[in-house]
């Protein structure tokens, strides 16, 4: 390595709609040289990073390439001088292999920084108006993805049925397993549940339904992207939507 | 109500620093004519709201108005034509009575949107180095407050000891009896934990231990505002902060 001049930025893209980015990631997107980026980042936010050169190196939905060889790109541009974004969707540091990528940078001694983004987990609930904790309805929620059941099966067994709201990332594949699972261990059928889909984007659309319903609801994981199911007695207010969508775009 | 030329932003302030707040919050901070904020709101956030009045209503730590009274203040605001932002730390809708706002806004006729945050939740581990997830270590991870008693100590006994990361807001004054609680409930004392005070801003600090040193960590919640409590073997991965944190100022 040359020397110190170059450095990484590990930034959430936030849940896709470019306005949801912080005022650090698009500053950090402006002035970067190279950005690493996962699949499904919106492209009117990989515009933002005009003067650089973009490259798509992994995504939550199946890895393109390997952790260690991305890890090893990322060292490799920095020893070179380049200011590398690795841009994440949501939060880096959730579900998305952050923790393995600062471990192999401050092992190298590159400098670097997370820059925290708006996480699907709490943004995609809250724009189909579902808040995740309610007085009285709900005082906590778990999160966990669906996208091993090696990971998942056991995460399910771990949290007493109904008890909290359960957020799933990733799911919409395994959806019909989790359900499953769910209710072999408690959950009663009639728990509400909602799936939102491209939260902040043009395309977002919320399916509501109750638990026994999710495992049957017309969604394709392949057509409709990663969703963010929500599985508990919140789910039921996912009523502010229809005022809250046109609105917000009648006044941006 | 005159009609609705008024509108509400249910806003998410970020966890301090006025860069991890979104495009969309600080446009809308500076087209307000009303803000309605939390305490332990940024002074640099609020300063942004240049044009607007702006009133403290409410606050995560103790209230200073009843809910019921916020809402009729936003929809008569609202009613007068004005654009008001309610404007709380981090997610409007993680702990932030976000969703009763929304009801009360809809159930009025009045027109809102919500412009999610960047929650604490998530960014304060986050900006320690601390991944809530982690392959192998952690798949998932759960959240809940240590506002009230009788709230928390359910959720504690609905998570199998160790099965997830805990991560509890607003927790700091409670500590001793959540220590004692999740103990008693099978949680081992040598479990790594992390208290992260201040997240963002130029006080932060992390406090590192194990679960059966938190009780007695030189913590305060008055002194040290509302830290966010990490339990569980990610916490052990608080070690990035040290080279992430000058190198931020560095370059900021």
């Amino acid at each position: 390595m040359k020397g110190f001049n170059g450095f990484v930025s590990l930034v959430g893209a936030g849940p896709g709609d470019p306005d949801l980015l912080t005022v650090k990631a698009v500053r950090r997107l402006k002035q970067a040289d190279d950005v690493l980026h996962d699949a499904l980042i919106d492209p009117r936010v990989l515009a933002l990073a005009s003067r650089a050169r973009r490259r798509l190196v992994g995504g939550r939905v199946g890895s393109c390439h390997d952790q260690a060889w991305i890890n090893t790109l990322m060292v490799e541009l920095a020893g070179e001088g380049s200011r590398v974004v690795r841009l994440k969707g949501g939060d880096p540091f959730v579900f998305g292999h952050g923790g393995e990528e600062a471990r192999a940078l401050l092992k190298a001694g590159v400098p670097f920084e997370v820059v925290p983004g708006v996480s699907s987990v709490t943004a995609a609930p809250g724009l189909a108006g579902i808040p995740l904790t309610h007085r009285g309805v709900a005082s906590g929620f778990a999160v966990i993805t669906g996208h091993h059941e090696a990971t998942w099966r056991p995460m399910l067994r771990a949290i007493r049925p109904g008890a909290m709201t359960l957020v799933v990332l990733m799911g919409l594949g395994s959806r019909a397993q989790i359900v499953r699972a769910l209710t072999r261990q408690g959950w009663p059928g009639w728990m509400p549940a909602a799936v939102v889909l491209a939260a902040s984007t043009p395309r977002q659309r919320v399916w509501r339904g109750t638990l026994s319903q999710l495992a049957e609801a017309p969604l394709d994981a392949t057509r409709d992207g990663p969703g963010v199911m929500v599985i508990g007695d919140v789910a039921a207010y996912a009523e502010t939507e229809s005022v809250a969508q046109p609105f917000a775009a009648a006044i941006a």
